[in-house]
């Protein structure tokens, strides 16, 4: 969607879609060979089987057909790997598939059992938690290792959890704001939008790619931490 | 389609539809599972995205675009084996992509390169031919190795081609047709519909699942070779 | 699904998928086609976007979805019906789409907006109900008219609802059972799987014409109905 | 795909994607309801079911499958024109579906013969040809009126068809080029890019909406007629 050629020499791993909510066979070869190019850690972004909606709207899949889908779009975005040499690095689920696994632990563990049938060295990209501790502990029964991500362009309530999209405020579009937040979560640590400075520890950083400023927020975000 | 449960016990190899021309990710989870139980050898059966056309209608995609998409069908099938610690071990174009093949150079060459770019120890089938060495020579410049396969059920012409569909006696409805056709095909022959014997080498025998005479074919074929 | 040639001079009224759980263009122009050669009344079976699922997975559409994506296959099985000189003569939302109208009612009113932009003299199928009045005072708010339908084949609770498909006893196999139910229907009532019987008023009798017995059922039930 | 909202005030006549190659059924209900707004003619603009490639890739259907794909994207359009108390006005395909229907008989044919079952009244658009007499007569077969466009940034050979894509100077990106081709085109001819003069004759003339200076272009060739 955004300016895959300028963003990727700048970061260091990629979701990639793979043909449910977004893409199709010809632009992931396309996407892949330019993340292997640049040596940037692949990760697979499997969706609800849903293009018209970009995978936003849940769907009532059984854990059964969760995990099937899972395991289809991480197996046909690693053969596009594969044909770099390389392999898919990790999953992260996109959009409702994402947040259901949050809110429903059967589609968690449906997840999990995916990406454990794939290749138990996959790891899987959850959003960032004050106690981590409990999601660790699912992900530890299958034998996966979580990645716990930031997003540096969202706003966080002082519960840890994302200002939900459909309020003032919760996506900063101002690039100071971005660098700022980036800045704070490589200490561990987040102000919510009350005020409240929170100890969220993360792994890794997201910027959303399909956004006009996406190209000035990473280019900024990685000078500003190069810096410290 | 078929009665898949009473026939995966019967033969040696199954070419499993991907989700592009029919299937979805769970019905190929259960598929695989049920190949796996029965150490049935399995095929990817990669064709052009049309569920509506069943993969019967020629689609004018670009060799990259071939390329792009039968790679990622063999990924996304392999997936479902990788969970069974198993492997996709040849590929079968299915439909229209399997004609298209035969007679345009380049579209062989693009899912050969398919073929190269996620396994090269992945087989090639391709329908029998009087004069295989052409045929070889294309896919000895990837290093794939070809299977050709000869039909039970289809009649063949004098030129070693298949009768086509929508000619009168193009289909073997009869058992005992099939099973004499079959015999003869394991002596590397085949008499056609001009009453000629050709030499036509084959490495598989295929019988199509979904027709409601399918187990009794497989049956009765696989009992007089075992009785040869 | 089923034998249509061999149903359709037995019905007065036809579900016609619309190609987003199952059928295609090609599909809806021979089967419309029959439904006209016999003056069958030809309903609209519109559905989630799922063909994968079957349209029986639920999904998280807005209401202007819901809106939309009814009024689409309204008018693409229109203008089958159009062709033949005929017109769409009611809506029965498939699977989950049926369901999820009658437990939320955004999406009830987001159907009855999509029946009235099309023509008010469309009329919407419900399933049959103890206590009509409050669902036909939310359809008059549309000036839409509500057909309430009886299943043959289903099993009904004492609450007038159907027994859920995953208990047991849910469906009727039995031949015998369904034309009972039918006739019992006639007279307005219904006697649940507790041995209450029961008011249930319908305005039209539902057979699935996707069973193996589909035929047989409808033949009976006709037999009985019209010896009454 | 460009700037709707801002388009939509200059034209006179919209073509609409219906579902196939792009757009679906929430983004028609929205993009009718803006033409509708600007009394703003409104053409289906059907293609093959070929969403992954834009409608761009040609696809084998049989004459039967094409009038049957043609007639569904219709209805379904015309559904959201009935909403708000217009109707479809004219058909133009869309992408290889227009290629074919120009190079193929029975594919023209086929699609007559789906505008006449919708409709007799609608229109069918053509790219402009020097000698329009024989369309016009198979049209006539189907009591179908065509309307004959041309297109203002593109480049026309010396037998009056367009200048490939893949060659150089098949597209005007300059705007005084495109007015000066409008301009041309409301006295019936084109200059072709070997410099002759050929007589052209158009009912419409359509500048793409999806490029950076669609709005612009309109903007400009608009001012130009209007100023004669």
């Amino acid at each position: 969607m955004g300016d895959d050629a300028a963003v990727m020499p700048l970061i260091d791993c990629a979701n990639i879609a793979c043909g449910f909510h977004a893409s199709d066979p010809f632009t992931m070869a396309t996407t892949v060979a330019l993340a292997a190019q640049h040596q940037v850690k692949i990760g697979a972004h499997p969706a609800y089987p849903d293009l018209v909606g970009f995978g936003r709207r849940s769907m009532a899949l059984s854990p059964a057909e969760v995990q099937a889908t899972v395991l289809y779009q991480i197996g046909a975005l690693d053969a596009f790997c594969r044909s770099h040499n390389s392999r898919v690095h990790y999953v992260k689920p996109h959009g409702a598939l994402y947040h259901d696994m949050m809110r429903d632990e059967e589609t968690l563990r449906a997840i999990l059992s995916a990406v454990r049938a794939y290749h138990p060295q996959l790891k899987l990209v959850l959003p960032a938690q004050s106690n981590p501790e409990p999601w660790r502990q699912i992900a530890g029964e299958y034998g996966i290792a979580l990645w716990f991500e930031g997003f540096a362009d969202r706003a966080y309530q002082s519960d840890g959890k994302l200002v939900p999209r459909n309020q003032v405020g919760a996506v900063h579009h101002d690039l100071n704001a971005m660098v700022s937040q980036a800045i704070q979560f490589a200490a561990g640590q987040v102000t919510s939008c009350d005020g409240e400075v929170l100890t969220l520890p993360i792994d890794t950083l997201c910027v959303h790619g399909d956004t006009p400023q996406a190209l000035a927020a990473i280019q900024a975000i990685r000078a500003a931490l190069q810096g410290q």
